[in-house]
């Protein structure tokens, strides 16, 4: 993690300064708060935009009402960057809480919402992105908003969790008969060269770089249909990948053990994986 | 608030020092964390002890393990009460989240859990205890497993809050056709001299004043049926109540501006009432 970090409306140097949370930072007590996590490739930001317009429409969504611009926080998050002289691959973590009140349900109108970011160094997990990873299938036990990227991500800890204990890299959520998406990511698979992927409801979060990739199939001429879709078609399906802000495109070419696509990473996931990195390098070209 | 509090494994005065939390506790980035509200009468717990299983019921359901004894945790307690001088009625709100760790959805297994507590003058709120209150319907849009007292409660502070617009002040969630409890508590209802509640599984939080109830109610002669319930039987009611740790038993006498009961507070929950104060009589006889 890079020293600098941004709390509340001010930058924080922790070589000199102990930062600290109140106790009655309703993010602790209720997981009143949202989060995005946003890429930085050569310490430039990737789809900085989209991730902060998701921001406000969780906030907006939960009433958090910011006592900040949207101008004030890009300028915090470009701040954050650049005096933790990040050009690297990196990631920024940015939280809001409602604010701190004395612990009560019903949250009060007035209250300051708490901002803190940092900046932490993360690489592109090239070998997985180009092997491909194991997932295994865990029960989704979310809330019904789970299009609202809120704090309260306890589901997806233990989802997550228990995929590591069984040597997995994501865990692929079911909920009923239908697959929604992965414990920290979307979930796409390909049948007849089509894409498939959950519809983006309140049952699943609709992803940046889910959306991103919808975009670059366009391009590619690759058709996308946003439908559900069972375990069954996901083992019957030509190629799987999740899809998340630090691994852009992860192929799974295995699930609960067996093997999608004879274990291969397919056609189209490469292609994708490829227009990706081909945005990358346009975006931070200088 | 009383200005003594339990932070990790000490009694902090606030007077003199100023408490804090880290910004990696998982409570506030995941609401990874457990916690209980137990009541005191006159300055002495009441129902410590079913208070304290069900923490450590739920913090094994989450693999939270306490870096102290149970009886560390009751020596704390009572240290914080007595140290604040407290000898009215109160609460105390007791936190334990399973630690500070740089951000990852996987727990690390050595994780220090930490903990929180800080005791509250609450008094009984008589006036509603006696006339009753109004609720309004909202949908039980929570995870799978309420039957873990976790931190993840933003759909709680939602409903919770959309009752207090709606000038009530419970909400009854709602989930498909069933009733399963309120935002902050459990529901009963009266059928031809019979409780009804829903039965204790993954749908609903078994509350403390919940199982209290049921007991009372057998020392009363009054049957109890732990079942699933819709709506339209609570309408048709002949009494129906809430129970809670900080309220007891609280009438509801109106539901979405719809009287039960005619609006009148029932013989069974007065009957229930009594019974319960009387208990409390007994636990703070000196």
């Amino acid at each position: 993690m890079k020293p600098i970090l941004l709390l509340e409306n001010r930058l924080i140097d922790t070589r000199v300064e102990q930062p600290s949370a109140s106790l009655h930072d309703r993010a602790s007590q209720f997981g009143d708060g949202v989060y995005e996590v946003i890429r930085l490739y050569q310490g430039t930001f990737h789809l900085l935009e989209p991730h902060l317009a998701r921001l406000y429409r969780s906030m907006e969504e939960l009433e958090i009402r910011p006592a900040f611009t949207k101008a004030e926080l890009i300028h915090w998050l470009y701040e954050l960057v650049t005096q933790n002289e990040c050009k690297e691959d990196a990631i920024v973590y940015l939280q809001i809480s409602r604010g701190a009140q004395i612990r009560n349900h019903v949250y009060a109108d007035n209250l300051t919402p708490i901002v803190y970011a940092y900046v932490a160094e993360k690489e592109r997990p090239v070998t997985l992105m180009q092997n491909g990873i194991h997932a295994c299938i865990e029960q989704d036990i979310r809330w019904l908003r789970c299009d609202i990227k809120s704090l309260n991500l306890l589901p997806n800890v233990l989802a997550r969790t228990n995929a590591e204990r069984k040597n997995c890299q994501e865990a692929l959520l079911v909920r009923g008969n239908t697959v929604t998406e992965g414990s920290q990511s979307n979930f796409f698979l390909v049948k007849q060269g089509t894409l498939y992927t959950h519809p983006a409801n309140h049952l699943i979060l609709n992803g940046i770089v889910r959306q991103y990739v919808c975009s670059l199939a366009s391009g590619l001429g690759i058709p996308v249909r946003e439908e559900m879709f069972s375990i069954k078609d996901v083992l019957l399906a030509e190629e799987a990948f999740f899809t998340g802000t630090t691994f852009e495109i992860l192929p799974m070419t295995h699930l609960d053990g067996a093997a999608i696509n004879g274990g291969v990473v397919g056609s189209v996931t490469t292609a994708l994986q490829k227009a990706f990195q081909d945005s990358i390098a346009v975006s931070t070209m200088q």
